[in-house]
C-alpha cells in the first residue's frame, strides 16, 4: 500500500454509506523542489505562488495503482465529493450518489480523488487567499486562471498521491471540460475519460449569462473592487448571481413540476410589491438559493471560476481552432452524456465532442439521457447513468488488469 | 368622421411611410362622469385616481367605425407602435414592421390605437407619476396594477375615440396577454384578436426570471424603497434586470450566429477581471443594451408590469381555475402564433390556449412560426407572420363588411 493510500486511512468496508472523509492540503511547494515555493507559470503568464489545493479521497489505491479515479467539480463545488466530515453532518458530499461503497464509483474497488479548483474558495489557492506580497487576501490582484491551469495544479496533486496513470477522470459540467483538458494534455496519464453534460467551449448564452452574474456581483457596491475582506461583502449582488445561475441548472418542465404557480404561505397574492414575503414558491425557492449560497461562496470566487469556463476553447488552445486537432493527442476511451432537458450544455454541443473523437479513431460511448431536471440532472439519481458509469468503468478496469487493449 | 378621427388629423396616404405621429393623452376622469376624477377601482381593491393614458393612433376612423384595430404593447414597449415623432427621429415606433400604409397592419385600410399601460412609464400613470395624496412621485405607494385593469383602463380610451367594437385587439408577449384578456372580458367589443408569441399564465420559468430582474433592481441601494426620485436611480440594478430579459428574448441559435465566442475590440482574452472592456462582444452587447434602457425606463415601473405579467391567469380569474371555462366567454375570431425558438413562452403553452378555444367551438388559425431569433421574433421582420396578419385581418375585416358570420 503506498504512503498516500495509507494516509487515507479509511476502512469503509464495514458499511455501505462513504464514510468520514477528511479534508486534506497539499501545497505544491513541498513537492516540486525544482519550483521553489511551488510556483506556477499561469496560462497568463503570470506566476502564483504559493499554490494550495485542497482535496479529499476515498477508497484506496491499490497495489497495482490502477484504480484511481479523479473526479473534477462543476463551477461551485468543492473537494467534498462523497462521505461526511464527522458522524453529525447532516449534508454528504455533492456527489454521495455516485460516490461510495457498491455506487457507480464504487469506494471498495476505486480509489476517489476531488479536488478543489484553483480559484476557489473551499481551501484551495483563490481570490480570497493570503497574497504573500501584501499579507492580505488576493482580491483582484489573483491572477487569473484557467481550466488549464486548474488540470496542471490537479496533475500535482495526482502525482503526489502516487498515481502514475488514473483509471480515469470524470466530472460534468465545468467539470467535464476540465475532464477534456486532462485527456489532450495528459493523454498518457489516464485510461478513460468520462465528461458529463458539458461542453468544450461556451456559446454566446452561455456567456452572457456568466457575464449578468459577474454584472450582478460587480454591481452590488459592497463588491468595492473585489476589496471586501475586512467588510461585509457583496451579499445582495451574489444571491442575484446565484439565482441567475440556479435557473439555468433547472428546467421549463422541471420547474413546473416542483413549483408550477404554487403560492408559499398565502391563498392570495399579496399585491404588495414592497412585502418582504414572496408571492410564489419558486421565488421563495430562489431567494432562498441566494441566501444560502451567500453563507458559503467567496464572490470574487465566482468571478474568477466563472471567467474560467468562458475562457475554456479546447479547440482554440489545442488544435489552432479545430477540435479534432485538439483531440489528435487524447488515447483514452470516452464515455460521454448528455441530458435531454439540459439547455445549458444541450446535446448537440456534446455531439460535436463525439463527432471529433470519432474522426480521431478514439473508442467513444455516448448516450443522450431522457430527463427532465435540466442540466443537474447529472448531480442527481438517475439509473441509466449509474449503470452507464459503472458499467464504462468496470469494463476499463478489466480491459487495463488484463494488459489493456492497444487503445488503452 | 368621428371627433377622434378628426383629432387624429393625419393624412399619410402621401406616401408609403407611416409618417408622423403624436403621442397623446387621455385622463379618464374627463370621460366617465360617474367616476368622478376618473378613479378606478383595481383589482387588488385600491383606488386609483387619477389616470392617464398616454396612446397614439395611426390611420383613420372610417364613417362605418369598423377599421380600428387596438396594439398592446409588450413589458418594456409603449403607445410608439409606428412612425416618427418627427422628421429628424432616426428611431420609429416598435412594430414598425408591422404597422404602416401597405404593411400588414395597413394604415390605408385601418386605424391604429397603441396606448401606454396603466403603471407604465411612457406617459400613461406608473408609480413614477405625481401621488396626488403627496404631491411627490408614487414610488412603491402605486398600488399594484393587473393586466386586467390595463385592459379596462384600454376600453375606456378605445371608447373615447368613438370605437364601439374594435376590428380587433393584436399583440405579442404581455401585449398577447392584454388580448386575451380583452375576448374574455370584452367580447362584445371585438371582432377578432391577434395574440402572438404568449402565454395565459406564467411558468415557474417565466415568474423565475421576472423575479431575479426585480431582485436586481431591489439589491441596488439606490432603489431606496422605491423613492429613488429625487436622486440617481438604481441603474446598475436596473441594468442587471434587462440584461436577464434581453437574453431570454433571444435564442441558443441566434446568439451564436451574432456573437459566437467574437471578441471585442481585441485578438485576445484580457485576463483581466478589473478590466472595464470586456472580452466578448456578447458581453459589450449586454452591457449596452442594459445602459441604453436605464436611459428610457423607470425601475418601479418594471417591478410593477413584471408582477402584472407574473399575476396574469386568465383560467384562474375568469375560468375558476379552468381554461376552457375562461374562453367560454369568448366571442372572437382568432389567430395565434408561437415561433419555434422562443423559449419563453413556447409552442405548447400557445397550443394549450388553441385547445381551451377550441373545445369553446371558437374559429381559431394557428401557427407555429420556424425562427430562430427566439421571442423577439413577433417584433421582427417575418413574411409568414406578415402574411398570416395581413391575410387574417382582410378576411375579418370583408366578413365584417358582409354583415358578418355568426361568430363575429
Amino acid at each position: 500500500m503506498s504512503e498516500h493510500a495509507r494516509d487515507n486511512g479509511r476502512d469503509n468496508g464495514r458499511d455501505k454509506s462513504p464514510g468520514l472523509v477528511e479534508k486534506k492540503y497539499l501545497t505544491l511547494g513541498g513537492i516540486d523542489p525544482e519550483q521553489p515555493g511551488g510556483a506556477m507559470t499561469l496560462q497568463s503568464g503570470a506566476e502564483l505562488s504559493p499554490i494550495t489545493l485542497a482535496y479529499e479521497t476515498l477508497g484506496e489505491l491499490n497495489q497495482e495503482g490502477d484504480n484511481a479515479i479523479l473526479v473534477c467539480h462543476a463551477l461551485t463545488g468543492d473537494s467534498h465529493v462523497a462521505g461526511k466530515y464527522n458522524e453529525d453532518d447532516l449534508k454528504p458530499g455533492w456527489w454521495d450518489v455516485m460516490v461510495g461503497p457498491g455506487k457507480p464509483m464504487d469506494t471498495d474497488r476505486y480509489f476517489i480523488i476531488c479536488s478543489n479548483v484553483l480559484g476557489g474558495c473551499m481551501g484551495s489557492t483563490g481570490p480570497c487567499s493570503e497574497n504573500p506580497a501584501t499579507g492580505k487576501p488576493y482580491g483582484l490582484e489573483f491572477p487569473v486562471v484557467t481550466i488549464g491551469d486548474m488540470v496542471r495544479a490537479q496533475k500535482r496533486l495526482v502525482e503526489h498521491l502516487g498515481v502514475t496513470k488514473l483509471l480515469a477522470a470524470a466530472g460534468g459540467s465545468m467539470g467535464g471540460m476540465q475532464v477534456l483538458e486532462w485527456t489532450v494534455r495528459y493523454p498518457g496519464m489516464m485510461h478513460a475519460a468520462l465528461p458529463l453534460a458539458t461542453t468544450t467551449r461556451h456559446s454566446a448564452l452561455n456567456i452572457a449569462f456568466h457575464e449578468i452574474a459577474r454584472q450582478a456581483i460587480m454591481a452590488d457596491p459592497h463588491w468595492n473592487q473585489g476589496g471586501y475582506y475586512d467588510e461585509p461583502g457583496p451579499s445582495l449582488g451574489l444571491a442575484v448571481a446565484r439565482m441567475i445561475g440556479h435557473v439555468t441548472y433547472l428546467s421549463d418542465d422541471a420547474m413546473r413540476l416542483k413549483f408550477g404557480r404554487n403560492l408559499q404561505d398565502k391563498d392570495a397574492f399579496s399585491f404588495n410589491l414592497a412585502d418582504e414575503l414572496p408571492d410564489f414558491q419558486v421565488e421563495s425557492y430562489l431567494r432562498y438559493q441566494g441566501k444560502k449560497f451567500v453563507e458559503r461562496f467567496d464572490a470574487n470566487s465566482f468571478l474568477y471560476i466563472t471567467k474560467a469556463a468562458d475562457y475554456f476553447d479546447l479547440g482554440l488552445q489545442h488544435g489552432n481552432g479545430s477540435l479534432v486537432q485538439a483531440f489528435s493527442k487524447a488515447k483514452a476511451r470516452f464515455l460521454l452524456v448528455s441530458f435531454t432537458s439540459d439547455w445549458l450544455y444541450p446535446t448537440y454541443q456534446v455531439r460535436e465532442i463525439v463527432t471529433a473523437l470519432k474522426k480521431n479513431g478514439l473508442d467513444v460511448s455516448f448516450c443522450e439521457i431522457e430527463a427532465h431536471c435540466g442540466h443537474d440532472a447529472f448531480l442527481l439519481r438517475n439509473d441509466r447513468l449509474f449503470d452507464l458509469v459503472r458499467h464504462f468503468l468496470n469494463t476499463t478496469h478489466e480491459t487495463v488488469r488484463r494488459g489493456g487493449s492497444h487503445a488503452l
